[in-house]
């Protein structure tokens, strides 16, 4: 027997809908590419995504299109994701950060019809204009008097190709299982793979974003999602911003700290979201500045965990709440937050701090469980650490064209690749990567807790550990160094230092000063290189 | 091309999952129908519920099967929804307060199998078993050592019979558009009519309702709902307080003012919910007793339209927010909340109560528009009325057996029986209900905006509005007043002091005064015996 309530499919232009009925006037404000600060609103967006999906469809874009967007975060962008997604087509946010062929192997792979492209970005696309295969038409988000010279065929400024629709036109209606958007991971190990986020996933995952012990959204918060809408689903804040009502402000192209503080005081942003990288810019510019954040009540942390000193900084010195967050492009993305329950809301100092370096716990539509290498389940008991793995109907069951093969357990549980302890009340730690995880004995020993004690001693300026074989345990820690400068630490004083702060079966084998440890692109340690650069090594017997 | 996300039905099990995953500790407080105060949590509530489900499925209860109660709010009431939802049998909240023959049909239409009734409710059950013609046993919400002496033939305790069931069961699998409860509307036209919720209405309403701008539940909240779990789906909150890992508060049988204060105390409440009549004995108890109300922080207040002085008193004297709102067991049942967006939100005084006098604005889910008669929408300009009429996942397509026949009109808008007026900023105030408005040549007259002239005059006691028959006008407006004890008011003295105060078309063409005006059983005036009883009063020339 089925219930008897109406057939109201979740497709993402509801969401734009419900803001532009209810919150008409809401600001959506961007620091454009061009230079000056826009102001439109809910009510005015929706109408030109109107205009564009009408134009998407005389251009001949149908349901189940892909078409790429290289753009930073403004209105712009965000109107091309509705107006694509409102004719069920599929925006495809590329970021450009990748090097230049990775970009064109993901447009391709993604076989992407349409290319929207920042001013800044119109290099790049003319760099490897040769190599893409299926783009039929560049448009630069742009007017036709901000338009540089090309060597691109067939290029259009956005405000003059969207103004030959008459934007007399209603959403197309579909099921909600339809794709919305693709977003490439990063692809640190083999090709980039696509995540296909669905309608049902957006609406959904934003319903469950906004709630008061997630993100808190409301009609009276102005948001800034400095986090960029190419990296992660755009944390889902052009989805759960406006279904909340809340104000948008986009930051465009300037992402150093003083653009980022001018944006936060003179728009009154009440709640911003990005990785540590801008946070330790942003306070560096505080810093030097002497300026302070009246206005902002709360910052959410993640893409990487969130270093306690930045903790202590925004919540001592600049009164502003940090939510420490993790999450993944394969959870559209958000996987949970470090907001206070009951349990932990009284704790002070040291002791709050050491709850709000944890990643937090999931909201409703995640499931988690921590296992061992065979799938066993672990305890939750805040020390024992194990393979994370999420269930969700915004979690990823499968990538693009299958790339990659089944990626779900037997309970259909997708691993994260991350490894973690969750404890009593469900507060989830990062403890590793899996494929960073030191196996010794059968047990595990997690490298980022080494890492993060040995950058504690004062002469250390950066640490990273990393397993080296061992014939009998498997594998033990190696552990890294980067003097700081002008000091010439020892391996004695830096295991003395690491003494009886963990398990003894913890503390590393060996230490190795270096000049350099390599990073990524993002600046995160570069493990597979750091393991091939030590891969001849021998531990002292 | 499809999204490729998880497979996760929206099933209600999961809500209480969730609760007893990440929530485990959190607390059910009843005041037990035997006196008293049980305390229960989370995990315990889920562990008895997979138990109950169990049960039932040795008791024979099948997917689909529907299976009534009669019982106040408690912790159990809640587990019997949980336990029969965990099978995909619907729960049949009965309203005990209807009269003993509208019991016995209700229950006879719904055709339900089993009857969980509470210690106070068995007198009614004994009354109407010969005519119940589905029921195959009576489980009473206790344990054998309470266990009344009855006529009803193959009664059981709830726990005894519980305890058949040795607890290891896993919630079955179904679609999310199964069915989940039942719960027929008050039929004050017509008989009663079976509204049908499903897994995924419930579980959208609830993540809904929970939102910053609507109830703003976290998990340092403490819900009571003092609203019945057999009215209107329980206002949601067996969904949304466990959803965002609220601690609830059950406040059983005793719903004067002065239980209702000591659980609000006693138990730290944050915020509560019910209709008027209940807010005015606890502002009644609160005033002889000198109580304040420390701990809570808001009230939600439905059902009826909140009454002025109720809304200052509550805010100005207790420090309580008041978040009026609306609904309607078609709707799941939240249709709105006067929450104040940033629009609204810097008003004071007067200005700030005329806005929290309306119903408010709905959450992402409902869509709204007011129309004519002809379905001709009208103007959001706060001041034109129409008929209210509603859209969304969690919104009655049809009636239980197609009773009522079609509902909705040609875009999917269910008609709420209701007539409102929208503001610009998307805020609904009730004016009238459509079966009462008076339609004055080809314009509407709001009865209701006239009582509430009426009654405050000085030597008014109460007032209702119907419209008679008018040879040119179609209908006017004829005002029905019970004087004040002791004082004896005229025609003249009321149609002057209600002239300036409305448009001059509005004027009731008469005044008659009565000793008593006919209520419902639920306290609300009896329009429709009115209008019989002046059915053959003629206006004056």
């Amino acid at each position: 027997m089925l219930g008897l309530m109406q057939d109201w499919p979740l497709v993402c232009s509801r969401i734009l809908d419900h803001a532009a009925t209810f919150h008409a006037g809401r600001e959506v404000v961007s620091r454009t590419v061009e230079g000056p600060i826009h102001r439109t609103t809910y009510a005015e967006m929706r109408r030109r995504a109107l205009r564009l999906a009408q134009r998407l469809e005389h251009r001949g874009i149908r349901l189940g299109d892909r078409c790429a967007t290289l753009a930073w975060n403004t209105a712009r962008h965000m109107e091309v994701w509705y107006g694509l997604m409102g004719i069920g087509a599929i925006y495809h946010t590329v970021n450009p950060r990748l090097f230049p062929d990775q970009i064109a192997w993901i447009i391709n792979h993604a076989g992407d019809r349409l290319l929207f492209v920042d001013l800044t970005f119109i290099p790049i696309v003319e760099k490897i204009w040769d190599q893409l295969e299926t783009i039929e038409q560049v448009i630069v988000l742009t007017d036709a008097a901000h338009m540089p010279q090309t060597s691109l065929p067939d290029v259009a400024p956005y405000e003059e190709w969207l103004a030959e629709a008459d934007g007399d036109f209603a959403w197309k209606t579909f099921d909600e299982n339809t794709a919305a958007g693709i977003c490439y991971t990063s692809g640190t190990t083999g090709d980039p793979k696509g995540v296909v986020y669905s309608h049902r996933s957006n609406v959904l995952h934003a319903m469950a974003a906004g709630q008061p012990d997630m993100l808190n959204l409301s009609s009276r918060d102005r948001v800034m999602p400095v986090v960029p809408l190419f990296h992660a689903n755009g944390w889902s804040l052009a989805f759960s911003a406006p279904m909340s009502g809340a104000a948008l402000i986009m930051p465009g192209a300037r992402m150093d700290g003083e653009a980022i503080w001018e944006l936060l005081d003179s728009e009154k942003v009440s709640c911003t979201a990005a990785v540590p990288t801008i946070w330790l810019m942003l306070l560096q510019y505080l810093e030097q500045s002497g300026k302070k954040l009246p206005y902002l009540d709360r910052v959410v942390i993640g893409g990487s965990a969130c270093p306690r000193a930045m903790l202590v900084k925004f919540e001592n010195v600049y009164d502003v709440r940090v939510m420490h967050a993790w999450g993944m492009t394969e959870m559209s993305p958000l996987g949970s937050v470090c907001s206070l329950k009951p349990e932990y809301d009284a704790l002070e100092g040291d002791a709050r701090l050491d709850i709000q370096q944890k990643q937090g716990h999931p909201p409703f539509l995640v499931e988690m469980k921590i296992t061992d290498d065979a799938g066993k389940e672990l305890p939750w008991d805040g020390k024992t650490f194990g393979r994370l793995k999420v269930r969700g109907p915004a979690v990823t069951k499968s990538y693009f064209k299958g790339e990659g093969g089944e990626v779900l357990d037997d309970d259909g549980f997708f691993d994260t690749g991350d490894v973690a302890h969750i404890d009593a009340y469900g507060y989830m730690q990062i403890t590793d990567r899996a494929k960073d995880v030191i196996k010794s004995g059968g047990e595990w020993i997690s490298t980022i807790d080494l890492e993060n004690l040995a950058v504690g001693h004062p002469d250390v300026a950066e640490a990273a550990v990393i397993g080296v074989a061992h014939p009998k345990w498997d594998e033990r820690p190696l552990l890294v160094v980067v003097p700081r400068e002008g000091s010439e630490p020892t391996r004695e004083d830096l295991l003395a230092f690491m003494k009886g702060k963990i398990a003894n079966w913890w503390m590393p084998d060996d230490v190795i000063f270096v000049e350099e440890i390599p990073h990524t692109a993002t600046g995160k340690i570069q493990k597979t290189r750091l393991r091939e650069q030590f891969a001849d090594y021998t531990l002292p017997v």
